[in-house]
């Protein structure tokens, strides 16, 4: 498992997104770490993002797939192109479209295990499965399909 | 158009939404205003819901489409039941499900008009169709199962 967390490989520029950017203090900096086959995060949400008394808000648990499934595709896609994972190589990706199943209620007060995997690599495609766990229990699941970060979305000035 | 937002009529026990609780001085706060066939309504992004500087955070926008998918559903079902919307009628939904298109970049420093439908009612399912416009532009949209809350997630005590 890498200790440095694959949202601290983007480079500064694109480091602000509300969910998992490093340089976003109001946002949620998730932390996906890639362990050569599938990236982990532990999250773990803030007293007021409940949905009603005693559970997890589904927007949070929604935000958590879609920032761990673009950062389990530039892992997943940088690692297929022959890349090691690095600063200078890795590629970014935005999300497609998103697609979360609530399958039970989430408990607040447990950590959450989130577990992303790539199920197909093309051009400039991946799609990513997602699980998240509380305790022993899946309480989500969810689809990315994510896509290279178009050269266009680049600020400008570039992104090193 | 309803002036009353459709959460504003949730009980007081179910009003902390992170999304669009009323008593979440944390949360988004999202009112949801209803037209007897649609739900409309306007959100204006915080400047650090950002994805990549210029655009807006998918995970905003998932949990806009989570939050104004379960109003819409409260509101046509509670109509469809034959009911005036009241504290007293108002049936209450969670989340089964959310898919989330994105088919632009949703730019920053535009309010983005939201819009619901319910699809299909069918006991206690609800499915709602939402589209994300920027501008004259759809941006997003989505599909939200919705689920007639079961009993026991109320919290004790009632929820009058």
């Amino acid at each position: 498992m890498s200790e440095k967390a694959i949202q601290d490989y983007y480079p500064d520029a694109l480091s602000h997104c509300y969910g998992c950017g490093r340089l976003n203090p109001d946002g949620l900096q998730l932390k996906s770490h890639w362990d050569g086959e599938e990236a982990v995060a532990v999250v773990h949400p803030r007293p007021y993002h409940i949905a009603i008394p005693g559970y997890v808000y589904g927007g949070l648990l929604a935000s958590i797939v879609d920032c761990h499934g673009t950062g389990t595709a530039a892992a997943a896609a940088t690692q297929a192109a022959g890349h090691e994972i690095s600063e200078e190589t890795i590629l970014r990706f935005v999300t497609g479209s998103l697609h979360v199943k609530y399958l039970k209620p989430t408990p607040m007060g447990v950590p959450l295990e989130v577990r992303g995997k790539a199920t197909e690599i093309k051009g400039r495609k991946v799609v990513v499965s997602i699980t998240v766990k509380a305790g022993d229990e899946v309480v989500v699941t969810g689809e990315v399909v994510a896509l290279q970060m178009p050269d266009h979305l680049f600020p400008e000035g570039g992104v090193g």
